[in-house]
Formats: C-alpha cells, sequence, structure tokens
C-alpha cells in the first residue's frame, strides 16, 4: 500500500517551505492542503491541537508537527537518497544548533524588521544583519552549512530568500551588499530544483506582507 | 584513551541538571565545572560564542550546546545502555515535540511565574498551570513520557522539580492539588538515583531565587 502523506501549510510560511524542500529532497509525493488561519480547518486542529500551528505532516493519518522536527522526521522515514541530517554526532549536535539557531534568531528578528517601525526596527535591522553575518562566518568556505551537501541548516535557513526583497524594502538595506558570500550560498541553493520550485516569488510575498502591516497599522 | 568530558553549568539551571541526568543515565563520569554567570569563564566563552549560555558538554575538546541537543548527543555516543529516544521515528517526533514543548512553555510560564508580580504574575500562575495539566493530560495513564521507560521528555522537565516549592511559594498554589498524576510521575522519577541525585533542594533553590528577586525589585 502507498504511503498516505498530506502536508498541511500555507504558501507563504517558510516553516512549510522547509517541509516541501525536504519531501522534494527525497523525491517524496505529497498532497499539499493551503490553510486559512484565520479560519483553520478542523483536520488542522485535530493534527496539532497543542500549538494549533502549520506545518503538520499527515503520514498514514498520524501527525508530525513542527517544521525541525517533520525534516528530521523525513530524513529518517525516507533514508534511502539525500541525507540532511550527518550521522557522526558531533557535527549532527552542530547542525541541530545552527538549524535552532535559525529557528529562534533569525525568523524572530525578522519578523520584527518587516512589522515595527522607527527606532524598533532600526534595532530589529541591526539584530537581523548580525544573526546573518554570523551565519556567513558560520558558512565560512563550506558549500552548504553542513559542508558538501545540502542539509538541515540550509532546508531551515533558505525560505528566508523569498522574504529578502521584503526585508530590503521595509529595512532600507542591501543583502548582497552586507553578505555577499551568503547570497552567493542563496544562489547555489536556488540552483536545486527541491529549492527553486518551492520557494514564493519574492515580490508576491512583499505584496502580502505589506497588504497584512497596513491592516495591522489601521487596526 | 578515556574520554575526557567536561560539563559547565551552573548548580541551579534545571538546563545543566537534565545534562547531569542524562550522563548519569548512561554511567558516564565527568567534570563538572560550576559557572559563574556574571563572570563567564573564558572556557565558556570560547566554547558557546554565539550564545555564551550553559550548560556546554566539551568532549574531547569538542564542545556541544543547548541541553536538549546535548541529551540527544549523549544518547547517541553512549548508546549501550539507557536509550533516552525511541527509535521509531513517529514516536521520536512526539518525543521532540514534547521536549520541545517543556522548553518553550513551561520554563517560560515558571519564569514569569516567579519574577513577576500583580496580574501579570496571575495571568503567568494559570499559563503555568495550563501547560503542567497538558503533559499531565499528554502523560496520561503511562508510568513516564515515552511509556514504559524513562526518556528525553521526562529528563527535559523533571528538573523542574526543584522549583515547586518557588512555584508554589511566589503563585500561592498547590501543584499536586492542581496536578496529582504528575506529582506522581515526579516521585516515580525521584526513585531513580540519577534524577534525586543531580536536583538541587527545592528550599535552596528557593532562597537563591527569592535573593535574586529582592535585587531584581530593588534596581
Amino acid at each position: 500500500m502507498a504511503d498516505q502523506l498530506i502536508l498541511l501549510g500555507t504558501w507563504i510560511s517558510p516553516y512549510s517551505t522547509r517541509v516541501k524542500i525536504a519531501l522534494a529532497e527525497k523525491g517524496v509525493d505529497y498532497e499539499f492542503r493551503e490553510e486559512d488561519l484565520t479560519n483553520k480547518s478542523p483536520l488542522l486542529l485535530k493534527t496539532n491541537p497543542i500549538n494549533k500551528q502549520i506545518p503538520v505532516l499527515i503520514h498514514n493519518g498520524k501527525p508530525v508537527c513542527e517544521s525541525l522536527i517533520i525534516v528530521q522526521y523525513i530524513d529518517q522515514v525516507w533514508n534511502h537518497k539525500s541525507p540532511l541530517l550527518p550521522s557522526d554526532p558531533h557535527q549532527l549536535a552542530q547542525a541541530r544548533f545552527w538549524a535552532d539557531y535559525v529557528d529562534k534568531k533569525v525568523y524572530s528578528a525578522a519578523r520584527q524588521l518587516m512589522f515595527s517601525t522607527g527606532e524598533t526596527q532600526e534595532t530589529a535591522k541591526n539584530d537581523f544583519i548580525g544573526c546573518l553575518k554570523v551565519l556567513e562566518g558560520e558558512l565560512g568556505d563550506k558549500p552548504y552549512f553542513g559542508g558538501e551537501t545540502f542539509g538541515i541548516v540550509d532546508v531551515a535557513l533558505i525560505p528566508s530568500y523569498s522574504f529578502f526583497f521584503a526585508y530590503e524594502q521595509f529595512g532600507n538595506f542591501s543583502i548582497v551588499a552586507e553578505c555577499p558570500a551568503l547570497v552567493d550560498w542563496v544562489n547555489r541553493c536556488m540552483e536545486k530544483e527541491s529549492v527553486s520550485k518551492h520557494l514564493p516569488d519574492q515580490h508576491k510575498v512583499y505584496d502580502y506582507i505589506s497588504e497584512r502591516k497596513k491592516k495591522l497599522q489601521s487596526k
């Protein structure tokens, strides 16, 4: 019997994009169901009753929640190709550390940068650029964060590329001027179909965020 | 050559306690070095330059940071006994989900409960009790969170027991009255020497937190 695989997510969520990329790396077919977060589906509420958040991957009826946990799950279940996690314990711990860093630092600074104004936004912008520079330092001369092959830290971070235009517009700065090596890494990742096929368009993302920001400010 | 193992931590940190428990479960010897967080050691700053936080486990010169990542590292390296993570992918994802829940929800609500006052404290208390009740629901009739054996979710949560007296004093409530099954679980964990030997005394913890709170309030 073929596996039944459903992914609950939204087109813009970088967390959903992570899961799409991981599944594409493994060459696994699935059904994507777009969620309306203002009116969450009964299936989302049933499969992630604790956090009620996307993404949720439902594999033969069993839900897995939280994007980085889902990516690790995918890597373990479909282990026939494209390993996303190193097998060496120390390298694995390092990969988890940096994926966690991306989760805790990059996306929260990015959210502040996009949705705040004035001084708060200036601080958020500096924090965000600081995070990117830390990541650029960690990348060093390696093609990918884990070394020679595309792995979990790349999967964790690359969805943010869809937001680069928005970051630059809201923050009035240039990412390539600040972090040229990181942009080289972006371009390397974008050569992979698993990535380029699943990242939403930067201008569509910018328009969506702009609309949302306007709505929030008019409240 | 024997492994050289150094743990940088503080006596009171529940995150350090997690690592001590995991190492005790594996029967692994190590050197514990108490850090002064107001004057961090050069070794801490060198081994965790990004977050500059304890705990750090230094294994033959190689540092591993972030308590839950360290616990997973320990489980992978010393895999001869007491597995702390399930091998089944879905159970493993569930274990990671709940360990993450403890990390993100329980300890932050607890901190608010201990260090805030007035209405904020009342909200934090309700949040905290809510978290404990969610965990109690997840535990259900199982002896441990993962089922029959002590595992990563237990390791993640049990250090909070050292703070129970402090939570109750600052929040003016009774944990056993709110969550009797969770307290049964605590008692079950405390029967394990790996746990009882490494949890700091509740009154010592309360005195320390009280002092710190006084200092913060007088600033």
